[in-house]
């Protein structure tokens, strides 16, 4: 599970400059409702396997119809999973903010409709499916906690009360308010159809444009037969692409 | 009601070959938020009256709010009827691939908001509006199932379990996974001040780039006496259309 | 509160040249889940301080994480609030239309996902989190009276039920429906590095084509003691802009 970050430390960034250990490589991995997110298991061993590679997983709700969340070894954040691992605790809650903790961001799989969403600038999917959103916050703690994870400061407050919008933020703001300095992977899966209409090739250059990085999808025997584009690229594919750019970018040390 | 696909019958498109009656045409009618979609009823019959015309309606959870399910004589697809209809069924869900049944789709009316979402490539609408969304799916049988519906093949398994996001996900992908070579009519439909909004032009000529044919709205005399664009076009233009088209192309015969 | 507009009343907008007091100024406030949406309070008042100036709220879920609805004195609109309101009244629903009713439109805080919708055109943003949505509605009477709030015609009818969507269809409307001669000043809210994204300029020159004008946003210390772009302008310099435009266009003359 998460490696806790505690109220003690203040500037998590300087995890990796007190440890005495090998740097650690932060890698935040998205999944979306597409078929391939059957794989994110797979994936994540992959990842895992790297040395000094730790991940973190944020899912959409869709995303979690492929997968069983209990072969994910590493933490994943989501509307109503987190809402229930935080009721259950009575510690204070220990949360840190994703987007500055990630050394790199992996969507794997990216479906046509997160595709969409990040083309145009829409945040709030992970949000569209939250069912038990509370109805009203306790205002003050929660803000300052939730304006601290958004904010991305590095002092986070105890609360013992945690909003549902707070995970629910987390991926949009995670994607939406990237760091651009840091790098973005998506790894695109669709059907061939999907794959084919125009506005598909369209949005993945506007998401090239913004100095994201595409992992192309490949051709794939269909479940029917049919052999089309728009399959997820391979689970060793992604994560030699991973290493690859760690490697070249000799992250985390430019932080 | 629809017609069952057996399981017995891995081909639907060859059930036109193998029948010794005459030609079928399968009109995919999608219904969106308009005030418009009160004459949904009126627009199926007039379908209905085509020789040789079957029709299946998928409806986004805010036109249900403009007719009345009872009225229209050919099966609907939505969120929670759909799922209501399954619970109560004993037998093996027989469910169909509804972008490959259709020869023709036609969005009437197709409101400002899924019009600005098939321009955007955004494809969750139907999913926005389901409320009971099951927690976990028994994963290999119904993604399986599943898989078989998005994907498009033929070979529709049996499960005893139907998941939402079935019917949730056909709507969307039925247009976003759109077959560019069968045509896809839309007939926009809103009050004045919104058809006059300049991203309205814009977003229907890009609809038209993308291959769609649009039924223009028509000048109306609207409920406060004023007169002004963008009432839905007459039901009988839009059947008219429709004729037209299965006559141009001969439809289904190019399946 | 507001005003409430009788069934005897036919023309709202009458209002102004029957009454033998000075000019009113109404101004809608649409307020987004921006953490800036904590100075909704503060915003009213200084408006309310206008000479002849009135307010309504219309108010996202998000947003109503950020303040409390009881120190905000003038109407506010949303989903579930107004749905309240109104099943505890048994005497016939008042409503009016905010589009019509409105001189202004000021969206403070607008944030990064709902400038994103209005930016693509995208109308469904109240309605997404509604939770208690009606499952039927008694058709007739609530269509009728829905039509024409939608319509934006002057002869309210009296329902004795009120559709939850009514309401939540007012804030998307008054936008995507607005009627471009009247201003419409929008005041983004977001923190640095959402604010730079290149998506936020492109969004927010689209608005301002639209012929919207931006309120910029300003330069703050954030919460982490850093400094950046993106908190939402002074509400003093809201006012201020508000009072401008309306000597500038001396509204409401020109309704
Ligand atoms: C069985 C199944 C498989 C799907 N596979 C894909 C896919 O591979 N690619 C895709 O773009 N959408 C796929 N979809 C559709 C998405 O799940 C749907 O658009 C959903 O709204 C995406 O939500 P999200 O982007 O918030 O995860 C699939 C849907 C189902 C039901
Ligand atoms: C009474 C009423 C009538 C409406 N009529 C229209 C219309 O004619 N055109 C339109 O674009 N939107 C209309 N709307 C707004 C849409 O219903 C709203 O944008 C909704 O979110 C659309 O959802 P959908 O696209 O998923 O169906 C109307 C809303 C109401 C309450
Ligand atoms: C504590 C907190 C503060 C936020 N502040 C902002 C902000 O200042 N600007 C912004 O664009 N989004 C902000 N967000 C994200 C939006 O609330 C989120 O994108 C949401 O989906 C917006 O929904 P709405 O546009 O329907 O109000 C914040 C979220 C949280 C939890």
């Amino acid at each position: 599970m998460m490696e806790p970050v505690t109220l003690s430390e203040p500037q998590p960034p300087l995890q990796n400059n007190l440890s005495t250990s090998p740097k650690k490589f932060h890698v935040l991995v998205g999944v979306t409702g597409s078929v391939a997110a059957l794989k994110l298991p797979l994936l994540v061993s992959g990842l895992l396997e790297v040395p000094g590679v730790e991940v973190q997983v944020v899912t959409t709700e869709r995303a979690k119809h492929f997968y069983n969340p209990q072969e994910i070894p590493v933490t994943l954040y989501s509307d109503a999973d987190e809402w229930q691992l935080w009721k259950d605790r009575s510690d204070p809650v220990l949360h840190i903010d994703l987007r500055r903790w990630a050394d790199l961001m992996l969507v794997a799989p990216l479906d046509a409709n997160t595709l969409a969403k990040i083309a145009n600038g829409i945040c709030d999917n992970l949000l569209l499916s939250s069912q038990s959103f509370p109805i009203r916050v306790e205002a003050v703690a929660v803000s300052l906690h939730l304006m601290q994870i958004h904010g991305g400061c590095q002092h986070i407050a105890s609360v013992t009360r945690l909003d549902l919008s707070t995970t629910a933020q987390m991926k949009t703001c995670v994607i939406r308010a990237w760091d651009m300095t840091k790098p973005l992977l998506f790894c695109p899966a669709m059907n061939t159809a999907m794959w084919e209409h125009p506005i598909t090739a369209e949005q993945i250059e506007r998401l090239k444009g913004f100095g994201y990085t595409e992992i192309p999808c490949v051709v794939k025997k269909l479940v029917c037969g049919d052999e089309g584009r728009g399959a997820m690229a391979e689970v060793w594919t992604i994560v030699e692409k991973v290493k690859m750019i760690f490697s070249e970018r000799e992250l985390p040390t430019q932080r």
